[in-house]
């Protein structure tokens, strides 16, 4: 048994109750001269330090960790990113830069399809290097949990690929990782024009391979005008949820086709970009508690107005942040930068982002007992900041005031 | 005499005619498998590696660098800075955040007069020390040569505390320093209501001392609403110009009071800001050839409009780019988070802004002539990415790929 006592640090941490319609968004605990105790990785009291100083444990303390003052945070938990891919889209990016849109170049085999032939074509140990490479940036900015996307492979052999990689992430560097399944990311060329065909094999073939592995915990669906349908994204997750996968969806992202209401509807635990959700689908979202999983450095990056998140916020939506780390749309595995979109142009307080970036991110990817907060029970997983303040993250701009990282009571970056 | 070979790079940059009306913003020079030849720190040759193995100089070689295919750009000139302070400024941040306005908290004695109070209270060697921290960070996101100004000191010893921090910023670091006196930067609050009588003081007592220490290239006026008028502004920079002192004006920032004309009809090197500028202001710039300096991490920070820089660049402005790296309204010092609120928000193209952040930053500082572009003459002060192209500074979002930093011909970090 390891005890460290973590003392001198201005905590602020969001409290522990699981996100719900007219939570508030903006609550935090603070405690100025604060500090903590882990025991074995995992928290085991926290309050200001004279309180903890009377704890029991302290006494039999291995180590004391004087955190001099600075602002300590619970660790970001990415809900949504494609960090796993096996070559970038630079050229892609200039293509956008001189007008193309997003879903032209898709149409054009390019996009998500480019990203499918370079997963096809590399090896696992190719993407497991690059994707490891851009792990351990993110880790670097203060990620301590990250979900992880397939949807590059397109056929069964590619996905379990991809999904394989995503394991050995989360057991070969110190990151606590999240593998989600999402075969229904585009059409493949293969099955052009015939969406309904690759429907069935997700059914008949990729989604029994993946269960039977055991290598996925959720599975998500891009419900998108020329991609999947309502109809066929529910197909496609009613299945998976007879495999005891929960449920995400990419929903009104370009268009609104009521991907956030379907995502109600279906109980999945979050509905994901949300740029074009309308009223109706907001509400839905409020009164089902899905999480809103909001992604502004993709807006950034293509240049599209950003999600309602204050809307959101407001009729009752439990709101979290994401980077969608991917080589097409949102090129950052940066939780600061997504942090400062967050405050400086989608207008959530401090409070409130970082409430979206550790505990209601938490709960969109089915860890909200575990990790997102500064609790006993729950995983050490925190982040010491330059600054007195969680404000600091959209002040210092660009710029990330991560000084060190720790998962599990261990410093890890 | 050490004679070094940069070969196998992707290098891009612009070229090096002054900038001027109607000067293309975006032409670079691409050479795809590049080399360069360095002599004693300044670029000897730069081309096609196949023609410069042809050099004689090759034979005469001291060091060989593989750059391995990274894109090569200039080091990035940052012509506008108030990196010289004495502390930050978080809890007024998130006053901001709560809707006070950037003025009012001026008004109230907060913002740039709360620096002052801290500039005055603080040694110089505290200041230094902390301005050395922010200065190497700069480094490391590629900036070689870095504009800062004086101005939170306000009365003639401090403002002299200020420069010599500068001037050893310059001579303990890495970075080229330029020095810019800027005593105008607010009225202090001994000459509240009396800014005739601040004026004064800066004509007869402190333009003289800066002066004869020799420890400014540059003088800068804030002309503002309830700051400097533009009579004020002129009165001190035709003084400033007697002491052979470049002139810069921040101009039109807040309220659109002719500062850009006024910029134009003195012969200013730079007018600064311009979010307000008028389109009369902007033709006056691009009569006279004075370089736009344009700060988009203070629109981004302040949550205002950004300066109109298409329209600056297509009436032949020429446009530079700079972090405005200060305490309140932009806390960063982060080059390649600039470059990408240019691309991705003003709609400046790639090549553009890499125009605008080396070549004109270098003219914005007078220092054309010798940084700013990959050409024979110029100091090899130049950057290595992890990109292809110099895309990868926007597609990167929120991220630096500055992989490598070379000042003169040395890797400094």
């Amino acid at each position: 048994m390891i005890i460290k006592f973590f003392r001198n640090a201005r905590i602020y941490t969001p409290e522990g109750k699981p996100p719900s319609r007219g939570a508030d968004q903006g609550t935090l605990r603070i405690f100025k001269r604060g500090a903590m105790l882990v025991q074995d990785g995992n928290i085991e009291a926290v309050g200001t330090e004279e309180e903890l100083l009377a704890n029991a444990l302290v006494k039999k303390v291995d180590e004391e960790i004087d955190c001099e003052g600075c602002c300590l945070v619970p660790g970001f938990v990415d809900p949504h990113t494609h960090m796993c891919f096996a070559a970038r889209r630079e050229e892609e990016f200039s293509m956008r830069l001189a007008g193309a849109a997003y879903l032209d170049i898709l149409k054009k085999g390019g996009g998500i399809l480019s990203s499918v032939r370079h997963v096809r074509g590399a090896s696992e140990q190719e993407i497991f290097e690059r994707t490891r490479t851009l792990a351990l940036s993110a880790l670097s900015f203060g990620t301590t949990t990250v979900e992880m996307k397939s949807g590059y492979g397109l056929d069964t052999e590619s996905e379990l690929k991809m999904l394989s990689v995503i394991r050995r992430i989360g057991r070969e560097t110190p990151l606590r990782v999240v593998p989600t399944f999402m075969g229904a990311h585009a059409i493949p060329e293969v099955f052009k024009g015939n969406g309904d065909g690759y429907v069935d094999l997700m059914i008949g073939e990729m989604l029994p391979a993946v269960a039977e592995q055991g290598v996925a915990r959720f599975c998500d669906v891009f419900c998108e005008e020329g991609v999947f349908s309502p109809e066929q994204t529910r197909k496609v997750l009613v299945e998976a949820r007879k495999y005891g996968l929960g449920l995400k969806i990419h929903a009104d992202e370009v268009h609104d086709t009521g991907g956030a209401a379907l995502a109600a509807e279906l109980g999945a635990v979050s509905a994901e970009h949300l740029l074009a959700a309308s009223d109706e689908g907001i509400e839905a979202l409020a009164a089902s508690g899905t999480v809103a999983v909001l992604l502004p450095a993709t807006a950034y990056s293509l240049r599209k107005p950003y999600a309602r998140a204050r809307t959101m916020i407001e009729k009752g939506v439990p709101v979290a942040l994401a980077t969608d780390c991917n080589p097409g749309s949102s090129f950052t595995e940066s939780m600061p930068f997504v942090f400062g979109l967050a405050v400086l142009v989608m207008g959530l307080t401090v409070e409130e982002a970082l409430v979206a970036t550790t505990k209601n991110s938490a709960h969109a990817i089915g860890l909200g007992a575990e990790c997102g907060t500064i609790e006993p029970g729950k995983n050490a997983d925190f982040l010491l900041l330059d600054g007195e303040t969680p404000a600091v993250l959209a002040y210092h701009a660009g710029v990330s005031p991560v000084k060190s990282v720790f998962k599990k009571g261990e410093r890890v970056a």
